[in-house]
């Protein structure tokens, strides 16, 4: 099987956007189409990563209405939905359809329009995910998050502040993202004294409402020398799932989709964690930074606290997490959430991210869907 | 790149079900594990095909429960939606994991619940796919089809009386599948007479809403050995969409979605439409039957009709289209009916489709999405 490069990459402008969806993976996709130097009739498949047009826009259709938007026609076009791990979940989809040699030329695009709906509205399309019986009872993800901080600072005996400095350190990391939906930073003080969402979790311990919209060009490595030298090869990547019922799982600490589908990814890239140079995880909540960060083999578990309080996955420490701000600052589209973590990946293996440049040649994605439920990760290296 | 096989198929009962559509793709997910003899433990991806179970139910993450329910846990799982194509995205996507070493087992199910829902809410969840501007002026599918259906009689001379027989042969034919949701012959004055819907087409004209699920199980050819001989490969797969706004279309009367995944599954299969022994074509209107057995190069442009009228696609003709009842007699849960092709033609190929069964060797499913909006076309032969 021939290895797949990633030759483009794009994302727009993440936050409240005067746009609907469709408006919005078009956007990101005429930018990498300029960005990867790639003819629309090139394009063999289009993939749209995306959870909830339907229910938010009443829009239904968009691969097939973004194919004609970009010129791409005939172009092949499906819809991948992981709920908020979407994104990864067509990252993989990408992958597959150029390994599998359905296609010489894909474009992912992932997108979501959200934030003309109230907090309340979007989080009840969100938890439409949740097992029936959850969300009988109103536990949104939101409440897990606050139930699993709880249970974790108690098991790891982990300072609260140690969470708040998740937001600390992601919004530094977001004032250096032009695209972030928040470029300021926020003090220990302003986290720990904000509203209390889901206790002990408050209002900066958690990501925003946001739009926004991200694309990526996969191709073969043999045709992806034709477009440019500076490519990017994908050298691993995994999915999993963990019970659709979160109270089932032994240890809610532990993520068992990110542990599993990690295995994948190291196995096929044949790395290990220590060979991850950056990694971009999905903090919708603070807590799941230290989470994913313990089960994706970077920290001891019970331990992914003391990396954060010791500075070692800020910009200049040995493993950089969420350079590009994460979900936290950056704002969260679902279905734009797991591409924008590989193009984060690809700009900073290219060294084309700017301020926030770091000196990586390996990084990690992992992209959560639910509260665990589902997990995409890819190992991508600088060629 | 190693051949796949389908080793296992499996569908419900179609018609008014009392289940929600976690129940329905559970159902038909353990029938196809009974009728694969595959352990939930081996499968390495599990894919859903699902349109809207977000608009219909308010339920979502449904990959995510079902991998739960079949004990399938850690399987990868994602859900693909092309709307009315879901089911033929699934396929393509089942098809691409395991062609591309990604998995050595994977489920597709395909499902979608619907008959809780009026008809005009259903119609109303299905027009979301359309271009805003068609859904604003009211054209909803069966408009197009109603349209599309003056043109083509208009322009090739076709009686009305013509697109009448395709609902008295494929209604004659679901008399003998068990799974469909109207197992009883039509006569052509009872077509004739009914009651207009989009003129010319009436009530019997179009295929009613449904609930349903349908399953395949994929592997690598090698692997397929160790649990049947009595396999099912794919020779041939490809997709494509057409113009997301219907009118800017040339020729409504041909679907360029259908010409151009066709011609990517021939060439893929090194085969010709002579070939084909049977097809499942995708008639949720009589009239898409004809524009599809042209477009796919059966019969040539503007003779699908007479085909019909001379019974060249009967179950004992040279062609048969539809052997299962097609979606105008089985039933058109959306998600489940790509799906539900397939394991028509794999039920044929393999003889066990009962007093249904016909003499065929390789047999082609189209599955539609929207009026031709995008299109999956899969080519299977016996082993």
């Amino acid at each position: 099987m021939e290895r797949v490069a990633l030759i483009g990459a794009s994302m727009t402008q993440f936050g409240q956007r005067d746009a609907w969806v469709r408006e919005l993976l078009s956007e990101a996709g005429l930018a990498c189409l300029d960005d990867s130097g790639v003819e629309p009739a090139a394009i063999d498949h289009l993939y749209v990563s995306n959870m909830a047009s339907g229910e938010f826009e009443g829009q239904t259709g968009i691969p097939n209405a973004l194919a004609h938007d970009l010129a791409a026609m005939p172009a092949y076009t499906a819809r991948i939905d992981q709920t908020s791990s979407s994104g990864g979940a067509g990252v993989y989809a990408a992958w597959q359809s150029v390994a599998s040699g359905a296609s010489d030329m894909t474009m992912l695009v992932g997108g979501e329009k959200m934030t003309h709906r109230s907090t309340a509205e979007a989080t009840d399309v969100i938890a439409s995910l949740t097992h029936p019986v959850e969300y009988k009872h109103g536990v949104t993800l939101p409440s897990f998050a606050g139930l699993t901080a709880r249970l974790y600072l108690d098991t790891y005996d982990a300072p609260r502040e140690s969470l708040a400095k998740v937001a600390v350190k992601n919004h530094a990391n977001g004032v250096d993202n032009p695209h972030a939906q928040f470029q300021k930073e926020v003090d220990l003080d302003t986290v720990l004294e904000s509203p209390i969402v889901a206790d002990p979790l408050r209002l900066y311990d958690f990501c925003p409402i946001t739009d926004g919209s991200a694309a990526l060009m996969f191709c073969p490595e043999s045709i992806a020398r034709e477009y440019t030298d500076d490519y990017v090869t994908i050298e691993g990547i995994g999915g999993a799932t963990d019970t659709h019922v979160v109270h089932e799982r032994a240890d809610p600490t532990t993520m068992g989709g990110v542990v599993d589908s990690s295995q994948i990814a190291y196995e096929m890239a044949d790395m290990d964690p220590d060979d991850m140079d950056i990694a971009e995880l999905h903090d919708m909540f603070t807590i799941l930074e230290f989470l994913q960060s313990e089960d994706l083999g970077f920290f001891e578990k019970g331990t992914g606290w003391k990396a954060v309080e010791e500075g070692r996955t800020d910009r200049d420490g040995e493993l950089p997490i969420n350079t590009s701000g994460g979900l936290k600052s950056k704002g969260h589209p679902l279905g734009a959430s797991g591409v924008a973590q590989v193009y984060e990946i690809y700009a900073q293996l290219t060294r084309t991210a700017g301020n926030r440049q770091v000196d990586a040649d390996v990084g990690l994605a992992c992209n959560v869907g639910g509260f665990g439920n589902c997990v995409t990760t890819t190992i991508m290296e600088a060629n």
